[in-house]
């Protein structure tokens, strides 16, 4: 331990060193519940590249794993220390490098913060669409580790989709460039991609390629209620059917509404089994709702609402983001889960999560990224009673087993970190769950970065 | 041989196996020139994923080389036999087995015909952008295999943005399944973009679940005419940097236009020094066409023309798709080159390709799409002739150069091959090559699948 202090200090300023165990102790967890999380020996905010590639060259040399973090606002635990670990904290190296309008993208240290990026670009016409609920906090490095989705992802993607280089610190202290500032390339296996959603498993990301978009109009939101979520989900499907691009698409069970009332008074029909709201930011936007509440009319929405301007949608929009802050208030603690189905799939998933919810006697919310099959199972359960609590783990467990019998995927948006780890390989199988290893041993024979993460 | 030929015929039918040295050697090349091929011992073509599993477990008993084919249109020789290989030709696993317009997607097997598949999705008011040149004749399979592009991806991006999920036959016969059918996904690394331009180097596709989108308005083409290559591309900076999203965004040089005009008599202006083609397939595209017009006079277009219909939108992107056809006319062979480059420096690469031009004493015609920065330089030469075949090949060289020196790639998106594989070091340097390496030796440890190339 002397010794891990002694060689860091010598290639790191002072200020850059946190080995007080009670600030320590605070970079132990993100924001996952039930995950086990370690005691770091040491917290370090580099600010430069060399200072990154010191700590990586320093843990090899003394076998100290590496946890990489980011603002910490994980849901999986991924970003949880391992005892005895150096926690790199990234949030000093935020700085946006260069935004360029001609060639649309943007150059930035991984610790700038998503909003900080997205208002940025924004004044120069540009969009950058990732956005996950925490993108007033979280950073783009940790959005890069778990791939991040959010409210745009029906219409724009996820981060992946934006992510055109890095600059990596590999787990030996090396540097290594990937990918391009170019609109497309294809020289040699896809790197950049092999790094987002690693979860700093295979090595240190200190600068990003990002691509922008042409800030699109502002967006006008619709709100739909029904009286089931089978029926938003049909709603869901009918709107993709016929060729619609929402920019958004989201449901709120009843739960969720009425958490999101009791917080915030903010007046949302909380006797509707699920509200559908959809949004456009195309040219006519109001055309496109009259067309979108007319399938849910069709669907047997009992009530459609087209916002009429910006301020009403953004009302909306604060309600659909509220949503899982609401839901932790029922008890005291929550289980967020992230299961992603084939939106065909939806319906079913909504009503296995209420007969899992019945089943294990506890109330689980949902909020869901509707349009892209994402479901936020949100199970809120009293830590305090273990009875309950172990309940509450049965049923996220539950969730993720019909995730995967309706065809889809442990986490669509989330990712595995510690949470998930003994589900990635139910969903990879044997062979695959393999050939993942074998990526880790290329990149981390020495298995520093991030142990115990993942697999 | 005999028993290479015993076994395999131990599990396939008579009819997938082409032994007849006259038929095998037409299977030698894909359509590159000055790329090496050999001799390949068989030819198989499997109709199911257990035959492809049968070959490369024979081919792993045996350590017999495999070189996947798709239609072999590929222009960097990565589908090119090797001495004594299996050629396994996938065109025969050509069926689309489902197209989904709610979860909005395609399940098909490989060597199904892009066209075929663009075709079968827009009959249900579905869009698979993916579009290069060889569309009428290549196949997905391919495509993935060299993450093809085409005109489409300057608003839809190239094939790996389509790619879901994957079947694989891995080199040892062992059957990976990637990815997913839900539109969000972050279980475990990214396994299908791996794959995806890996050139058949880390295992078979059998199967892909590809993306698709609504089918999009009818394009409306504009075509603007000016006295020189750079005052076209700063007409490519302006739309871009004005935040407008083109379909697509061509650009023609002098002697491609006198090429297309020479060989199908099609009337565009050659005397102009650079055609551009800008078109939009948005709900008003002739508002667009109009602004996109305005900023291409005021970067110095002579004449600026909208089509008015989608007849004349179709006879101008005829003429540019006929664009390598018609260089191919020239002389008695070419080398096509794909560099691509940030958009603002696109002009400085036409002005240097011209410059390389004029040096090596050779004729290269330019056709690019431009608003992805990624240019066709054809270098046009007399393959007779040993020293304008080494000027060609010289120059070919320096382009690639030209196109790295300005933080560009040596491949756009047709592929490394064996066409590029020296220039693959230079672009990834010592670091990024050892792990591309490495990854390669995780998925096929004994090096048989598709040896030679990328590396």
């Amino acid at each position: 331990m002397d010794d891990l202090l002694a060689q860091l200090r010598a290639g790191l300023p002072a200020e850059a060193l946190i080995t007080d165990p009670d600030v320590t102790v605070s970079y132990a967890n993100d924001m996952a519940s039930f995950c086990e999380a370690g005691t770091p020996s040491v917290v370090v905010l580099p600010r430069t590249v060399e200072h990154v590639q010191h700590v990586m060259r320093t843990a090899t040399a003394l076998r100290v794993p590496v946890v990489p973090q980011g603002a910490r606002t994980g849901l999986s635990g991924a970003a949880n220390a391992s005892d005895g670990c150096i926690v790199l904290s990234l949030t000093k190296m935020d700085r946006i490098l260069e935004i360029n309008p001609v060639d649309r993208i943007a150059v930035v240290e991984p610790g700038v913060i998503n909003a900080a990026l997205s208002r940025a670009v924004g004044e120069q016409g540009l969009y950058y669409p990732p956005d996950p609920s925490s993108w007033e906090m979280c950073t783009i490095g940790g959005n890069i580790g778990t791939a991040s989705g959010g409210l745009c992802c029906v219409k724009y993607g996820v981060t992946a989709e934006y992510v055109l280089g890095l600059d990596v610190v590999l787990a030996d202290g090396r540097l290594l460039t990937t990918g391009r500032r170019t609109a497309k390339g294809v020289a040699g296996y896809d790197l950049t991609r092999l790094f987002v959603g690693s979860e700093g498993s295979l090595g240190i990301v200190v600068k990003a390629v990002l691509a922008l978009r042409p800030q699109p109009p502002q967006q006008l939101v619709l709100a739909a209620e029904f009286a089931s979520a089978a029926a938003a989900c049909d709603a869901v499907c009918r709107i993709m059917e016929r060729g619609h691009t929402p920019s958004l698409l989201e449901l709120m069970d009843r739960t969720t509404i009425r958490a999101v009332n009791a917080m915030a008074n903010m007046g949302l029909p909380d006797t509707t089994e699920a509200l559908l709201l959809a949004a456009f930011d195309t040219p006519d936007p109001a055309a496109d709702l009259a067309a979108v509440g007319e399938l849910c009319t069709a669907a047997g929405a009992t009530e459609v609402v087209p916002a009429e301007d910006a301020a009403e949608s953004e009302l909306l929009l604060q309600a659909r983001r509220l949503s899982l802050t609401a839901l932790e208030t029922i008890k005291s603690a929550t289980m967020i889960d992230d299961v992603c189905v084939p939106r065909s799939r939806l319906a079913e998933m909504l009503d296995g999560t209420a007969a899992i919810a019945g089943k294990y006697d506890l109330t689980i919310g949902v909020c869901a990224h509707a349009g892209d099959g994402n479901t936020h199972p949100v199970v809120c359960f009293d830590q305090a009673d273990p009875d309950e609590s172990r309940r509450a783990r049965e049923s996220f467990d539950e969730i993720m087993a019909l995730g995967l019998e309706l065809g889809g995927t442990i986490t669509g948006e989330h990712g595995v970190g510690t949470l998930k780890k003994e589900w990635l390989s139910r969903e990879l199988g044997p062979v695959g769950l393999e050939l993942q290893r074998g990526i880790k041993r290329t990149f981390d024979p020495l298995g520093l970065l991030n142990p115990g993460k993942l697999f």
